[in-house]
């Protein structure tokens, strides 16, 4: 075993100045795949482009055996098959989902791990029933802390053998729009989306929406397990313990305009009106304004915003460039919500390469 | 333009011998992806999950406004809108489609292009339209060689601008089960499979089944667009016109056993019997053997053989491998067809990286 093991918690590397992308990440690239960003016409991301992030295996579940436990600081612990799961009371949320480790691979150095550029990111559909009520019948004990969502995917990371597992503190858990979802865009859950039944937790990064659910656990202590207290934590150096990821920060992309080029990607445009547009969300609040610059970031215009896709979902924007003369071009986005915050032109640098929302940029050649 | 151009034809640039995967190639691993190995288990590759190879941007085509002309060296041109092409006869074909540069970054050197481990494979169920009547009603001009299939996507490959287009010989084109096909797994494709109609080619790598189809054009010259001419070589060097990528070399994939490390992808097994299974396929007849070894290709076991999925489509195989001493084994899997034509153990190395069906190896740790 011991070319698994690492030293349980440790830090995962950071790459050399030059480095390119190792063959581990490149077996992390190829599994898990990002929403292509012309997808950012669709309202509701189609089936099959939404992005996808799996810590271990997709596992196998069979519905008709799966079996949802409640336990730990509860009066009544619950158990619930899928047909009882569905008789419960049903509401569908459209929610922008982003992963944590979106743009990972756009810090300088880069934090080794699923090496994400800006696409890590899809709207749907979900439908479930809220969890709160659910909780509520189990009776939360008075001095309960947090809630501990364990999925069925297995595996080792950093040297820790584990079910992937989550929580989120009672007050976040039992929030109105937090659901215990089985279909996504009208349709049952697909495997690699956490069928039968995932956590859908609004606003939060992607890692909060625990998939393959089987247990959920209330706990007078703080959950200190690995995807809570050392994974997903936003650190400066190997010593620093690290504040929690939490919620979403606020971003907007472009859906690249023109045609590409196969290999780098790069897009070209005939000189002349161009629209551009792309959407932009937050888990904090509300998509305030979005700018668009044409010259790598030296000046800005204010984008048209539209309407969002649903209240915990992305909002639409766009934006004519009048594209004059011919030659390369760097675009770039930001938005900013209703608190003021606006996403940083510098990389928000950090260990782990989490919550990075630096602002988009890309290439153009005019023709 | 200087930034995008490249010679018109130009080859693929080769990687240095210790060069990690290049940003650019990160840009197309990010948005193209795989079928995560554990999906071998299912029969037909559930929807999001089969790989998916997209050369420029995903088009966005109204299936109310498509036409599919007809044209060439044909007697009768013809124009259907997708209402007559639902009207025409239907079948349904289980296809498994493998992409061409399946296995590319496995190579040493390594051609730089869409890095492919192991997992461009997927199988589903295609339906649609027999192309062979069509073109019959069109009538083929006697001295037609090839019919040109066009799509819809658009961008630049290696300095030439193109719609995406590939051909066919006469006798290809018109195979009893060429399909032009508008549902996937019952379903109207979706968006990145090549809605509203693609080319369905069973047998062929995934370079022939062209998506977003808008026009095909019979020809009585050989076809010499850069696609056919160009790109789905097999060339030995630069200087190399190389020989075109047809037909489905044999290959078989291992579901890797156990669970995996996150990091490495790497497998852990508990000691004692483990269940090892997968799927195996060839375009060019049928699976006769599947062959596993657990000592890094030293000895091979016959694997038992399962149904196939379907005429054209993978056959599943399982060995229970009796894993005793704790440690770390290189299990490879071999699949023969029924002609004598093996997986080779050594890499069958072209210069663009095409059709490596190098038997797959996936490291295991035994505790």
């Amino acid at each position: 075993m011991t070319s698994v093991s690492a030293r349980p918690g440790e830090l995962a590397r950071v790459a050399a100045p030059a480095e390119g992308i190792s063959a581990d990440e490149l077996k992390l690239a190829a599994r898990n795949h990002g929403m292509p960003l012309e997808a950012l016409r669709y309202d509701i991301t189609p089936p099959g482009l939404h992005y996808l992030l799996v810590h271990y295996d997709i596992p196998f579940v069979d519905p008709a055996s799966w079996r949802l436990t409640i336990n730990g600081a509860v009066e009544r612990p619950v158990e619930l098959d899928l047909a009882r799961l569905r008789e419960r009371p049903q509401v569908t949320h459209t929610v922008t989902l982003e992963c944590a480790g979106n743009g990972r691979a756009r810090f300088l150095p880069r934090p080794i791990s699923q090496p994400w550029l800006d696409e890590a990111v899809g709207t749907a559909q979900w439908t479930g029933t809220p969890l709160a009520p659910l909780l509520r019948e189990a009776g939360i004990a008075p001095d309960a802390v947090d809630v501990v969502f364990t999925g069925q995917d297995h595996g080792t990371e950093r040297g820790v053998e584990q079910d992937y597992a989550r929580s989120l503190s009672v007050a976040d858990a039992t929030a109105d729009d937090v659901l215990l979802a089985y279909e996504m865009n009208g349709m049952p859950l697909p495997p690699q989306h956490g069928a039968p039944v995932r956590l859908i937790a609004p606003g939060w990064y992607g890692m909060a929406h625990v998939k393959w659910l089987r247990e959920i656990t209330v706990q007078a202590e703080p959950f200190t397990g690995f995807q809570n207290a050392t994974a997903y934590r936003l650190k400066q150096d190997a010593d620093d313990p690290g504040e929690p990821v939490t919620r979403v920060r606020p971003k907007a992309l472009l859906a690249p305009p023109g045609f590409p080029d196969f290999q780098t990607r790069r897009r070209i445009v005939d000189a002349g009106e161009v629209a551009l547009f792309g959407r932009a969300w937050t888990g904090t609040g509300t998509v305030a304004r979005v700018e668009v610059s044409t010259d790598g970031g030296a000046s800005w215009r204010e984008a048209e915003l539209g309407e969002q896709a649903g209240p915990r979902a992305w909002r639409s924007w766009r934006l004519t460039w009048h594209a004059g003369m011919p030659g390369d071009y760097e675009l770039c986005v930001r938005a900013t919500d209703d608190r003021g915050e606006v996403q940083p032109a510098e990389q928000p640098w950090n260990r782990q390469g989490m919550a990075n929302n630096m602002a988009q940029r890309v290439d153009v050649t005019v023709r």
